[in-house]
């Protein structure tokens, strides 16, 4: 008996930058499943890889790392960032996406781009998750970070600090704690995920007295989730919630923004930290790193989080594929 | 010859908490220094200790707890707040203040206060910081907390979040860059301190895409003091600055607001991180815990914390005292 192994379309991002590299390091280190990467066949072959095409039907090798064709717009050269290759970059996402939606792939990996250049060249981006969400459509793309033991979902991702409070609204909250219980259950596996809530003032408003967001919104949708079955605990001070008492039993935390909770999953994670776009139809997981420009084509990247992201995708598309 | 040893105050804060029983359990832990209890004789032969009245002129035995004796205003329970006794709190803070302040100690240690039956018996207090700082008649005292190698100073503390982005001006920037420069020096002997400095919006603010305060404030702040000879980074984003590549040589991170700066610190410091607040004419070093009201009389609390910010009383009291 032969168990099928899942195809994971890869996408390299930015040709400028690492992610090439970094796929054609991958060697053999996933035989459980097939690799696909969606780039210029040209790209790869420069950056020491030995693509076969992708054959849906085919049986390749262990470690043979397979590739579905997509052509560079201009020359590349490590480290130059080139917006004539923009469109490029966000054709490889838009493979990948409609391989997984037609299941021809079990799950996308993306590699690092840059958001500067693709807005350069015309292209509205705000970056990989919106771009996934409106591909897909898909209302409400949550992002959740994982590394060891620690998930880090976010209420709220890229906004300025000002915006913040005023985002933090019950149907946002409740959409986004449903998708985090739902998904944990999915790939998972956890019958009642445990997921512990951050307040978004400064110990958590304490008692209203710095600031009443916790008391108007976030307490109460709470309270209505709990009504409807989820495990559910807060909302807590974000300073010290990451600390074992909290974090013991806990299967995830929802952070209220950004820099409230991917701090501590970034220390924590250096290196292997794994970003998980959770509330799509299908599975992708990334990198939690840049381009790093300054050492593309240098062969000097570590490739421990792309390694990480893999992992992660082969789990998912086997736990709830 | 004999080094005079340094004379460290220690409030126990809120007498149902844990402060006095943790105090009372200090034993001979610091030989090198006097402590010295501001707190009711009662309370504290309640807790165990056994005190003799602070002399100044007397040489007592390493490991004597010392007391300057300010009267509870009723009895105590542990575990049982009671806003009959919110003065008392407050008495032993002055009497330690003031004590620091005419040399009688050379540094003082807080333990936790808890703040609600405080404001409940009609007292104005938001904060040991702010309090200290009142009446020494400090005009902007910073709060930094430490934890091994880690040292995380804020620039703004207790705001709501919805307050922080107006406060974060041109003018509490410098004071507060300032502040922590020259007290890294005078209590740290780092000739040229090097301070990391977060910007305020996700990614700092990504180029302006994310939010202007770093191209309008942040920056201009760094670059002007730069120019007289501070030795600053940033401002870069909070989520990847605390990773080994920014940290390796960084004396100091100056977050920009409390959660952005406290989960990493206190995920790293569990147990035993220390509250400093610089920019004071005394020395002032706290517990980072609260007043473990469930845990009060039980003797399970741990000490970690109130040992490690003694430890840092007496080594700034030596360094810059």
């Amino acid at each position: 008996m032969t168990l099928t192994r899942p195809c994971i379309a890869i996408t390299p991002g930015e040709p400028a930058g690492i992610g090439p590299e970094l796929v054609a390091g991958l060697g053999d280190a996933f035989p459980e499943a097939r690799l696909v990467a969606i780039a210029d066949p040209a790209l790869m072959d420069n950056v020491g890889a030995a693509v076969t095409p992708f054959d849906p039907s085919a049986d390749p090798a262990p470690g043979q790392l397979e590739i579905v064709p997509v052509q560079l717009d201009a020359p590349v050269t490590p480290g130059v960032l080139d917006p004539a290759n923009a469109a490029y970059v966000l054709e490889t996402l838009r493979t990948a996406v409609d391989g997984c939606l037609q299941n021809r792939f079990q799950a996308m990996v993306t590699g690092p781009v840059h958001k500067g250049v693709i807005n350069e060249a015309g292209q509205p981006f705000s970056g990989h998750t919106e771009f996934l969400a409106e591909r897909t459509g898909a209302p409400m793309p949550v992002m959740m970070l994982a590394a060891d033991r620690l998930r880090v979902a976010l209420a709220t991702t890229h906004l300025p600090l000002r915006a913040v409070p005023g985002a933090i609204t019950d149907e946002r909250l409740s959409r986004v704690l449903r998708i985090l219980h739902d998904d944990l259950i999915r790939f998972y596996g956890l019958p009642r995920p445990h997921i512990v809530v951050a307040g978004l003032n400064p110990h958590a408003g304490e008692s209203g007295h710095l600031g009443r967001e916790e008391i108007e919104t976030i307490t109460p949708v709470l309270e209505r989730l709990r009504g409807e079955g989820l495990n559910l605990t807060g909302p807590l001070p974000a300073d010290t919630l990451f600390t074992p008492r909290h974090l013991a039993d806990a299967d995830a935390v929802l952070a209220m923004y950004h820099d409230q909770g991917l701090p501590v999953l970034k220390h924590v994670g250096f290196g292997h930290a794994v970003n998980i776009t959770l509330g799509l139809p299908i599975i992708r997981t990334s990198v939690d790193h840049g381009t790093a420009l300054d050492l593309a084509g240098r062969g000097m990247a570590e490739s421990g989080s792309l390694q990480a992201a893999i992992r992660e995708a082969i789990r998912m598309s086997r736990a709830g594929g």
